[in-house]
C-alpha cells in the first residue's frame, strides 16, 4: 500500500474542497453575514493541510494507482471531504455539535439529504449555499468514481452495464477515463444550467434556483425551506423538479447517446425502460389512491404523486407534501421504492435499477429451468449475455445490502423508536435518500438520534454511496495483509 | 400432462385425509360433542370423492411421474387437502365462513399456525384435535416432498444440502425415496412420542400434550388455549417445547446420522452450526435487553427469550408472552428471524438457514475477489464446492422471496393497516410462522382481514410452504404449453 501516494491524492482533494468553499465565502462576504469568518478559517485550514499533503515526495517514480489503493482513496476521500467540509457549519455555530456538522456534511457529499437541522430558514445564505453545494460536488464525484474506480474492481456488478450501454462509459479503458469524465461533467453542467433557468422562470430567486438545482442534480435533497419544495406551492416548480430528478436518476451516458443521435439505443435501453415503468406504475397507483382518499382532485393527486415517487426512487428526498398523511398502500409503495434507486451511471443511490433488472431476469431464467430442466438459458442485456460471474456478483450485492439493512435496523432500534422509524432511517441513509417515516418522516429531522446513531447512520450513507463492497472490503483484515 | 394420473394420485391423497379425520371423529363421538355429525359427513364426502378419483383408469401403462406432473400434484395436493380438510370446521359451524375455514386449514397443512379464530377454548375437542393434526400431517408431507419432489427439479437450491449432509436425504436416488421417507417418518414419530411423554410429565392432559406435540413437530403453532403456551405458565413446559421446536427446525437427516453414530458429521454440519449460533446470539441479546427493560429477572427473561426466538426462527409461532411489550430492539430481532426459518429437511419454513449460509459465503467470496482480483475461490459446504448454478438458484430464490414479500405487503396495505402490520402478516404467512406484529400480533388473530386478503394470505402460505418456484412455475403460461 503506497500510503504516501494515497495522502498526496487526498491532499489534492482537500485543495478542491477549499476552492469549493470560495463561492459560499463570497456570498457571506457580499451579504455581510456572520458566517464569513467561519468560511475564511475553513478555507485557510483546508487549503493549508491540503497543500502540505500535496508536497509529499513519492519515493517511487511509478505512480500508477493500484485497485486496492483506489478503494482506499475513494473511501478516505469522502471521509476527508466531510471532515473538512463540516468546518464552516461548526465554526460559524450554525450547527453547534461537530458530530451533527459531520453528519450533515456526509449527508451532503453522499447526496443523501438527511438533515439534523430543525430550522433551516434561520441559517445565513453562505451556509445554505455550501450545504447544497456539497450535493452537487458529491454527485459529480460519484459519476467519476462510477466511471473510473468501481468498474476497475468490478464491485457490485457495475461492469454489467458495459454490456448494454454503448455510451462513453461503455468502453471505458484507462486512457479514456479522462475523456469520459469530461463528457459526464459537461452533461452534468448543461443539465444544471437548464434546470437553473427553468426554476428562475418559475419565480424562484437566483439563490433558491441554484440551491435546488444542486439538490436535484446530485439527487441530494437539501433545500432552503423547512417545508422543502412544498413551501414554493407552485405546480410548475413541482413538475420541473420532478422531471429533473428523473433525469438525474437516469444513466448519464444516455444523454451522450442522445447527443450523438443514437435515439434507438436510448429507447431500447432496458434499464431505462424498467426505471420509467416503475415510476409510471407507482405514480399511477398513488395518484388513484391519494385522489380517492385525500386530495379529491386528480391533478393535485398526480403532481404530488409524481413528485414524491420521482424524489424517492431517484433517492433525492425532496418533498411537496407530508406523505405520512397518505394511506398505508401509498406509503408502502414509497417505502419499497427506497430499495430501487437510480440507474447505473447516475447520481442516484440505493440498489439501482440495473441490479434489480438483472435479478428479475435471473428469477425468470430459474423459472424457465424448472419448466424445461434441460434448457440452457442465459440472462441477457440487450443482445449480450451477462456472465454468471456478474450475476453472482449482483446477487451478493443484493444479499449484502439486505444484510446491512437488517443489522442497521436492529442496532438503530436501540433508540427504542418504532420498527418503521428504525427501518426507514436505515433504508433512507443506506440508500442515500434522506427522509423516511415516523421518527424520520418528512416533517422530522435526524436531530433526535444519539451521537452513536448519527455516526452509524453517517457510516451507512458512505457505505451506500460507495456501493458497499468498496468500504466493507477495507474493513476486512485480509485487505491490509501485506502481499508477497 | 397426464391429468388422469394426477387426479388419481390426488384421489389417494383424499383417502388419506378422510382416514386422518377418523381420530378426531372418534374423540367427538366419545365426548358426545356436536361436531361428530360434521366429521361423519366430512369423512364420507372426502372418502367418496377420493375413491371415485382413484378409480380413474390410466390409458398408458407407463405411470412414471414426470417432474412437471410432480409440481402439479404437490401444489394441488395441498389445495385439495385444505379444501376438504376445511369441511369439519365449516359443517360443524365452528368456523361459520368457508373462506375462514379454508384459511385455517391451509394454515394448518402448511404448518403456518395463523388463525382466524378469536376464541379457541369454546371449540369442541374433535375440532381442536383436527386443527392441530393438520400441522402434524402437513409436517410429514413436507418432509416427503423435500425428499422426493423438490430436489427432482432442483428448485430453490435444495440440492445444496446433498453436498454436505451424508444422511439419508443426501444420496436420494429414486429407488431409495421410499427408504428415506420411512426413516424420516420413523424419526418424526419417535420425536413426537418423546415430546408427548415429556409434556405429560409437565402436567398437561394427554389431549393437550398430543395437540401441542402436533404443533411443535410440524412447526405449526396451533394451541388449545387462547393464551397459547403462555397459558400453561410452567417454565418446564416452556423449555421442553423450546427444545423440541429447535429440534423440529433442524435437518431431520441429522438424527439418522446420530442414530448411526456419526457424531462428527453432525457437529461439523455448517448449517446446524449457523442455525444454533443465530438462536444463541438472539437469545443472548433479547435476554439481556428484556431483563433490563421488562422482567428484571434473568431466568424469566431467558425462558421467554429462548421460547420466542425458537418459536419464530423455526416458524412455529407459539407464544409464552405478548412480545409486543418488548423493546423495539428485541422486536426487530424477532422480525428479522422471520426471514431466517428452519433448516433444509426440517418442517420449518421461510428462507431457510442453508440458503442464508450459501449467500453469506457468496458475499464473503466476492469480498475476497475484490481484495485479490485474480484469485479463484469457490463457495464450499464442508469440503465440497457448491456449483455456480446452485448459487444462482439460491440467489434467485432469495430475490423472488423478497419480491413476493414486497408485492404482498403493498397489496395487504390496502387494508389500511400499519406498514409493520402488513409486512409482518405477509412475512408470517409466506414464512409459515403464524403471528406477526400489531394488527396480527400475538394477542390478535387474522379474523379482521377481508376475504380477499385471507385468500391472498392463504396463497402466500402455500407459496412459502412449497418453496415459491414450484407454485410460481405453475402460474406461467409456459408451463402449460404442450411440448412437441
Amino acid at each position: 500500500m503506497n500510503y504516501k501516494m494515497i495522502f498526496k491524492v487526498l491532499g489534492y482533494l482537500l485543495l478542491i474542497i477549499a476552492v469549493s468553499m470560495i463561492p459560499p465565502f463570497l456570498i457571506s462576504l457580499f451579504k455581510e453575514q456572520y458566517d464569513m469568518i467561519a468560511f475564511a478559517i475553513s478555507i485557510v485550514l483546508t487549503f493549508s493541510i491540503g497543500f502540505i499533503l500535496t508536497r509529499i515526495k513519492l519515493e517511487n517514480t511509478n505512480t500508477k494507482i493500484k485497485a486496492k489503493e483506489g478503494l482506499v482513496i475513494v473511501t478516505l476521500g469522502w471521509i476527508f471531504a466531510s471532515i473538512f467540509g463540516a468546518l464552516p457549519f461548526y465554526i460559524s455555530g450554525s450547527i453547534p455539535s461537530y458530530v451533527d456538522a459531520f453528519f450533515e456534511t456526509v449527508s451532503g457529499f453522499t447526496t443523501t439529504g438527511a438533515t439534523i437541522i430543525n430550522d433551516i430558514e434561520v441559517l445565513p445564505m453562505g451556509i445554505l449555499f455550501w450545504r447544497s453545494f456539497t450535493h452537487w460536488i458529491g454527485g459529480m464525484g460519484i459519476l467519476v468514481v462510477a466511471v473510473a474506480v468501481l468498474p476497475m474492481m468490478g464491485a457490485g456488478g457495475f461492469h454489467v452495464f458495459k454490456a448494454e450501454s454503448p455510451g462513453p462509459i461503455a468502453d471505458k479503458i484507462v486512457p479514456r477515463i479522462k475523456d469520459t469524465a469530461k463528457i459526464l461533467y459537461a452533461t452534468y453542467i448543461i443539465i444544471s444550467i437548464l434546470e437553473f433557468i427553468l426554476l428562475l422562470f418559475g419565480g424562484m430567486t437566483p439563490f433558491e434556483s441554484i440551491v435546488h438545482t444542486f439538490g436535484t442534480l446530485g439527487t441530494g435533497g437539501f433545500s432552503t425551506r423547512n417545508g422543502s419544495i412544498g413551501a414554493f406551492n407552485s405546480s410548475y416548480i413541482f413538475i420541473v423538479i420532478s422531471i429533473f430528478m428523473i433525469m438525474s436518476g437516469a444513466n448519464f451516458s444516455l444523454y451522450y447517446d442522445l447527443y450523438k443521435g443514437k435515439w434507438r439505443d436510448v429507447i431500447k435501453n432496458s434499464e431505462l425502460k424498467l426505471y420509467l415503468s416503475i415510476i409510471a406504475i407507482s405514480v399511477f397507483l398513488i395518484t388513484l389512491d391519494t385522489n380517492f382518499h385525500l386530495y379529491h382532485n386528480l391533478f393535485n393527486a398526480f403532481k404530488h404523486s409524481l413528485f414524491q415517487v420521482s424524489s424517492i426512487i431517484t433517492t433525492t428526498g425532496y418533498t411537496t407534501f407530508d406523505y405520512e398523511k397518505w394511506s398505508s398502500f401509498s406509503k408502502s409503495i414509497l417505502f419499497l421504492l427506497m430499495f430501487v434507486g437510480g440507474s447505473a451511471g447516475s447520481t442516484g443511490g440505493s440498489i439501482k435499477v440495473i441490479r434489480i433488472l438483472a435479478l428479475l431476469k435471473l428469477v425468470k431464467r430459474e423459472l424457465t429451468k424448472i419448466i424445461h430442466p434441460r434448457a440452457i438459458v442465459s440472462v441477457k442485456f440487450g443482445n449480450k449475455p451477462v456472465s454468471e460471474d456478474t450475476l453472482l456478483n449482483i446477487s451478493s450485492f443484493f444479499m449484502l445490502y439486505m444484510l446491512i439493512f437488517i443489522l442497521g435496523t436492529v442496532i438503530i432500534s436501540f433508540e427504542n423508536i418504532s420498527f418503521i422509524s428504525a427501518a426507514s432511517a436505515v433504508a433512507a441513509t443506506l440508500g442515500n435518500i434522506g427522509p423516511g417515516f415516523e421518527f424520520v418522516g418528512p416533517t422530522h429531522t435526524y436531530s433526535n438520534f444519539s451521537d452513536f446513531s448519527k455516526i452509524l447512520l453517517s457510516f451507512l450513507m458512505l457505505l451506500g454511496r460507495l456501493e458497499l463492497f468498496t468500504v466493507i472490503a477495507l474493513l476486512t483484515p485480509k485487505f491490509w495483509k501485506r502481499e508477497l
